[in-house]
């Protein structure tokens, strides 16, 4: 499957090289999300797990916001008086998007800039890796509209990235995280100069695309299903899904190069 | 069931407006844990699942200190000796103040201040939230009186709020924990000075207990049971209760704030 | 079973007091791994968890690097080319070195210097504790040579460590961690400077083999294994173990040394 020159109507798709870049198109609101951007967002991670010519991805802002969740007027308003079977519908939509980031056989850098709350916090978190900006804002502020702070698989994803303590207080709270608390608490990887942020997500991830991508996909499955595993199973796990690795050619390339004293070049297979 | 009249016999109690506040109350002795103090907070928390009138809680120091563990008379006398039914007796109950603090369905905020060792490290790992003073000094000195490290969950539970590798150090060592590390940790929220610590924890407390106060308590549910769950089954539970605090007028009321351009007044069903 | 005298032929060892500390031996080369030393290492921490004179192990750096990996020419070259049964066979027994120095019974300490990669960095990962110079340079580089992050259980053990996100980073890129990172992270319990760095871990292990090293082993292995248990599980799972430890001999000097207003001597039973 070819992705690479995918036109989809509810949120911008370009490549820069192997690596897919993904904006919101609503500057003008801060990027809300939609129930078509959603439903489209999540067909398009579920297809990204197929497509050959798609190494990483990058998430990038629009007009200096990430992206300010769920729109209170096309989403929230319609919710509001759905019964449990359509509203079930609805956060089980939600929650296929993270399972298809999270499925999707890629390393995806999320590069936060501005406002990045309610969903758009969640898409930041279920991303590998996360840079953001000195001026991003980052709150999970369902409980500021009634809701728990259990969205989209926030209650166990963000205790294991900034621990425990510090997810419940945003959780709870629904409070902004500046981006230099971000940064501390290991939720950002990086902090980027609004100007270079994009390039800099964009080189991260072609370093990535250019590295071993069988091996990266490996690695993404292994940090994703491990959470549940016993330490002993776990380390089984890794013995078989590196055992895979070692049939790969990019394992016998990486070898002759460093043999012959050169660099190597990997072609992910 | 109300618990605002409640006169325990081996803490005290009072109401902060919905904020129940609770302090261990012998401070010439650093407030120490008793058999019936132990006991009494236990069956206390479990009541607190029941009760309409409390929304949060906030348990404090006095005299200048949070709590200094088992009595060294009053608890590791009579256990020296004991045989293991009696000894297992003691460790089940203790674990039972732990499991009746997660099930209580309140957010409880430690303010730590002071000595806080042995169980009363316990109790403020326990909670969902921490502040402390400068002053505050933590210690899981279990080694230090000859027993493991693993009390009352701190092997599970203390390793998500600080990391794997910090967690050992003092659950090996015993050594105290200062407020500064406890803050760069993730341990605690936020250090107060001493006089405006208990007021800065209350008025926390009270702002979750006028927000969404039944979806705070399914916040704190997923927060604590998702830990063992596969990243995949956390979605879908939180998919589930994500769905049921929509059905709220909590989400209603804040929804039609919003639309109102209003801030919305939550009433906690 | 003793085991101070021993003579390994593929790494130095020597007793401290009942410390044990292992370093490797190939300084000219920054202490490779070989497969003679990785089954070497597996089975002396096997017999570890049965040394009764041995309370505590440091794995110490060796002419100012602690642990190049596994070897280019003696350990990659054969693996290429190698059908799956062999490869297997390879990835389970360098798994079998994580269980065997997690399941060793034994506190231990790896004092990182210089360079410290792959199945090195894997070592100070598996380790309880860790002290590192500010030389100390730490990839988990599998991605360097083709291959998947998940080595030895990293995509486990990792995110405990430092959390998810930053673990991710390090597993895709690679990429060194500084010293500087390690301490602010919690992989690195303590930075020392390079000529205090070995004395200070044996001082600090030797601490812990004057305590109660029965309840240690306990610590060690209720730190591992409630990872993946529920947290209900892992409190009965404690009120179990504690109440095994109390039954000790050590609970009961403790007591009668608080009693008696001095200093507890324990003797590890």
């Amino acid at each position: 499957m070819k992705l690479a020159d995918l036109t989809p109507r509810h949120f911008l798709w370009r490549m820069e090289g192997e690596v897919a870049v993904i904006r919101l198109d609503r500057p003008e609101r801060k990027n809300p999300l939609t129930f078509d951007s959603y439903a489209e967002l999540r067909d398009t991670f579920r297809d990204l797990a197929y497509a050959e010519d798609v190494k990483a991805v990058v998430f990038a802002a629009n007009g200096g916001n990430f992206c300010s969740g769920g729109d209170v007027h096309e989403i929230i308003a319609p919710l509001v008086g759905r019964d449990m079977k359509g509203l079930l519908e609805f956060t089980r939509m939600t929650g296929d998007l993270v399972k298809a980031m999270i499925h999707c056989g890629k390393p995806v850098i999320s590069a936060v800039d501005g406002v990045c709350v309610g969903a758009g916090a969640i898409i930041a978190m279920a991303s590998d890796i996360r840079f953001a900006t000195p001026q991003a804002s980052t709150a999970f502020l369902f409980t500021r509209v009634g809701l728990a702070g259990c969205d989209m698989g926030a209650c166990a994803m963000l205790p294991r990235i900034i621990g425990q303590g510090r997810a419940a207080d945003l959780l709870y709270s629904g409070r902004s995280m500046s981006a230099e608390e971000g940064h501390q608490w290991g939720f950002y990887n990086r902090l980027v100069p609004e100007p270079e942020l994009e390039a800099e997500a964009i080189a991260y991830a072609t370093r990535l695309a250019q590295g071993p991508t069988f091996a990266h996909g490996i690695t993404k499955t292994q940090l994703n299903q491990e959470w549940s595993m016993s330490l002993e199973q776990a380390i089984e796990a890794e013995a078989q899904a590196q055992a895979i690795c070692m049939q790969t050619r990019d394992f016998e390339r990486a070898y002759r190069a460093f043999a012959a004293k050169q660099k190597p070049v990997f072609e992910g297979d």
